[in-house]
């Protein structure tokens, strides 16, 4: 049965005929592999994630984690076993060195084995997200006793890592945060304050969890400093090095709509020590230089923000391939000219308009993916490239495109699970069935890791600005050249394509100008989620162009083809929406600015 | 406090600067009342709905009907509570005759009834409105005896009613039903087959439930007839008239994403008593003639229509205040330009991105509202006006915007919760707050009573081509009034909505034309969901011009201010959205029709 999580015919187009993923097994870093091996971690990743993920994914929905006897979060025990397996086939370290325990792949391969997981079961992966997040920094920022005594063990699969940036107070405004650090004379920290919407903040999953708390250490007058500049980062575990608990006290699971089998948390530091005698605050080490917590933790923060649009692509992936499943199975209705009542019904994929919902979840979800695909591969040239202008090409490409890389799968890829849900009626808003889950784990993602408007504002208001403009101007020949490709290779249809790419893209350039023009900030950044999203849309065509330019390369068959008319239903159906978003851009409209709260 | 439900000025807004409803009490049937016994009755609503059925919402959804012991379905005990004071009041029958113990109000009014009921408990609110509908259906098509056995006591709420329609086999093919009615020799029939997807199928809320099922009476060859046309319409109570129980099983209770707290079953008709030495079959009788039971089940299907689109508009409408009030209170960040972090946050409305999240919300919510009320005040029309010419009219209007009316809020009003969701942010995504409940349980709107697709083949495959264009000529004749009206009254902005309108509408008329010169029905209809959009977004951009100009009319203060805001945000922001879909319709696309089953 051909598996309902990811096409493998899609992996391999994307990894071998378009990204060119063997081409990395020339570098020294990876020179220990190549295609056969990159297979074998891919089977290995999507039999786990097949046999051990995919099954307990309604249950730990439906039987989400709670509070039990003792403040004991009680979770379904197929969720220790599923991560278990995990680590024990080495996965938790599959993009480390060698001498962590790794296994050297290249990042792109890594986001591969990741995105098998996230279709199986966001709920369960996330706490391995989580851990390797968090490994990531430490290994970036940490000494290295940090490293060998918390990275270790998290590589392992013995320690679980959390994130602990936002409070209950401060959300997207993490300059307001006011979780205190006092350093103990010791070279350690006490840490008090609460930290809200920690995913894997409690658990009995691992030895141990490695919280990466964000603080900020009172000045002389013990006061803190305002702003992002006072914050510091943090390692706080669960358990001490002496094995004794430190004062972090799970103050409430949050219940959320979707993602329930990840427990969210509001954890209380040192509130259980501020009893007289104690001694106040959770014990806490400060990673990197102090007052660089933001800047420490962000190292991380493109990678995560990639792994969230991988999570959204993938949920919708999943969704299409479920309904691409019912729509062949499900016999309902006879085409509108047939006049034979008694004559079968047909397989719902039989109706147009079935056709165009699974069009366009196939246009949004492999869209997404090659978007994602895309950016990790600049991951990869980021780190691996030997020529150090490649490496700083792809730097400038990946800081342009994460908003969108993010964004754009967490929008449209909902859109998808949402037609997920229409093609199977009924049946698909129950949850005897698996679409309504995914649509509700989904809506997540453009709230988390920066919402949906604050990524508006890093691309319009900082990304295009950078560098004078260099990262805008880097992708613009990339755009560029795809296009000169497209209409040197066909006279056709591609090079059609090619032109409404390219005359997007120019009205693009052209509305970026008018907006920084306004001479007035307010005003320049008032409809920048409408920029976020016009421009997302141009990305997404070009990278169904890109795809689209391989697949008329080949000798056609029913994958090719199916590629080409996604690609033609992006262009025909999805890209001409941008233009009345450039239209609006284009007049600095300021019907949003201008309401006033007594208006509504 | 304001109502988190709906506003009230809002709806005197409507109902009396608008559609001035105070003239109907002028016409015989509502001359008793007046604006106050209106406002009378609504105070009323607001008051149950705001005390009764909104505080057990969430615990409804939370705990949903389960089948406990004997098979009997538990349901907390609040349901009962709102619905018998419901009944009480006398709302089941606040649209019914005197002399069926009515309050002969208009439907236009009996809508913002339903409108508070909705958006305080969807769910509860579900048992009335099938009650209602069923009462009509046999009010309509039943005899006298029917009427007073079973019409009364659901009136007053003594008996729940039910629409039994789809089979597992036959949900939106309703042709394809195969529940059997055999005569019994002695003016009854007996029922057997399962049906799908029944609401409030089966519960202890009422004495009896009045079931009303579609069934086929086999022909002389014991057969039954393909196709609609064997359709017949039965009315069977779960306890017959001497109080024993009719062969009528629940067979599952089905567990929805949203709407959780009302029942939703498989029931089997007729499977207890094909026992050896049991006459076989659930008893019933028939309603209206044979054959004719899809007709007479549709003569509530317009109003049935009305009340999805505007149920789904009261979740939009409840979410969008709930995300209002969260963000006139939520303190978060500071202006892009502000630059002293010690400075206290700003509450989000002060953010231009969450302003534009509120007033897309007011848009959706409030054009919607305003579409469902104009197809209320036509249904009175229909019924009520002295004029048959009159009466025509409304009609046609009735029957062409009908699909619109049901799909538009459907989907535009669900966009909605996932914006009232996004100004929470995170706290939105959990279910300690409320929005995302109206998120999941709107989601059903475009599924139930036709889903999406359907209406739009209604759209372009029926009503427009129903009486030669008749329908669509008369909605053509009520926009261009009102843009003549428009650029009479005003030479500035809203002028130029009505040029923006016209424009928009004389492509509708032009596409029109060219999908039904395309010669092939396949063809025409293709794309027959994306006419159905684009129509609707220029039918609601009419009645915000017609919302626009009762508010120019007016003294300007917050609200009127309020409202051409949202106008203006309409105008600017979404009408522009059509011209992409309305040139695709243009250029006959077949890139759905295309696509290929093995493509995928």
């Amino acid at each position: 049965m051909q598996s309902k999580l990811l096409s493998r015919r899609d992996v391999e187009f994307l990894l071998y005929e378009w990204l060119d993923v063997e081409a990395l097994a020339r570098r020294l870093r990876f020179h220990d592999h190549n295609r056969e091996s990159f297979d074998a971690a891919i089977d290995t990743a999507e039999q786990i994630a097949t046999e051990l993920f995919a099954p307990h994914n309604k249950k730990n929905d439906q039987q989400e984690p709670h509070v039990g006897p003792g403040g004991v979060v009680q979770i379904i025990p197929e969720v220790k076993q599923a991560l278990d397996a995990f680590s024990a086939a080495g996965l938790m370290a599959a993009g480390q060195d060698y001498e962590m325990g790794g296994m050297q792949l290249p990042y792109t391969v890594e986001r591969v084995l990741a995105g098998y997981f996230t279709a199986a079961n966001v709920a369960t992966a996330a706490y391995t997200f989580l851990t390797m997040a968090n490994a990531n920094t430490l290994l970036k920022c940490g000494t290295a006793e940090q490293i060998e005594a918390y990275v270790k063990p998290m590589l392992e699969g013995r320690y679980f890592g959390t994130m602990c940036l936002s409070e209950p107070q401060a959300g997207s405004s993490l300059s307001d945060i006011s979780t205190r650090a006092e350093p103990d004379g010791e070279g350690r920290y006490r840490l008090s304050g609460n930290k809200m919407w920690i995913s894997a903040g409690e658990h009995e999953l691992a030895e141990n969890i490695v919280h990466l708390v964000l603080a900020k250490i009172p000045g002389p007058d013990s006061k803190l400093v305002p702003g992002v500049k006072g914050i510091s980062l943090f390692l706080v575990p669960k358990f001490l090095p002496g094995g004794e608990r430190n004062d972090i006290a799970l103050a409430g699971l949050n219940h959320k709509m979707g993602n329930r089998g990840t427990t969210n948390c509001l954890l209380n530091f040192g509130e259980g020590s501020r009893r007289p005698g104690g001694k106040p605050g959770a014990v806490g080490w400060l990673v990197g230089q102090p007052q660089q917590g933001l800047a420490n933790m962000f190292h991380m923060m493109n990678e995560a923000r990639i792994g969230v649009g991988l999570g959204a692509t993938m949920l919708g992936y999943t969704g299409y391939l479920h309904a691409l499943d019912y729509a062949r199975n499900r016999p309902q209705g006879r085409h509108p000219a047939a006049k034979d009542p008694s004559a079968p019904q047909l397989p719902i994929i039989e109706h147009t308009d079935v056709r165009r919902m699974l069009l366009a979840q196939k246009a949004y979800v492999e869209g997404a993916l090659g978007l994602v695909m895309y950016s990790a591969r600049l991951v990869d040239e980021q780190h691996t490239a030997e020529a150090p202008e490649a490496r700083e090409r792809a730097t400038r490409l990946l800081e342009f495109l994460t908003p969108i890389t993010k964004s754009w799968p967490s929008q449209w890829c909902v859109e998808a699970n949402s037609l997920a849900i229409q093609v199977h009626g009924g049946y698909g808003y129950t949850r005897e069935y698996n679409v309504e889950q995914f649509y509700r784990d989904n809506r997540l993602n453009a709230i988390h890791e920066g919402t949906h408007g604050i990524h508006g504002l890093d691309l319009l208001g900082r990304k295009v600005a950078l560098q004078d403009g260099a990262l805008f101007k880097s992708y613009a020949a990339e755009l560029r050249a795809t296009v000169s490709r497209a209409r040197a290779a066909d006279g056709g249809e591609l090079a059609g394509h090619a032109g409404a790419l390219d005359a997007a893209w120019s009205r693009v350039e052209e509305v970026t100008r008018a907006l920084y023009a306004a001479g007035d900030m307010n005003k320049t950044l008032a409809n920048a989620t409408v920029y976020l999203e016009a421009v997302g849309h141009v990305v997404v065509a070009w990278i169904w162009l890109e795809q689209a330019l391989v697949a008329a390369r080949a000798a056609p068959d029913d994958f090719y083809l199916g590629k080409l008319q996604a690609c033609r239903y992006f262009y025909n159906w999805e890209l001409p929406k941008v233009h009345s978003q450039l239209d609006l851009l284009a007049s600095l409209d300021t019907t949003t600015l201008d309401m006033r709260d007594a208006w509504f």
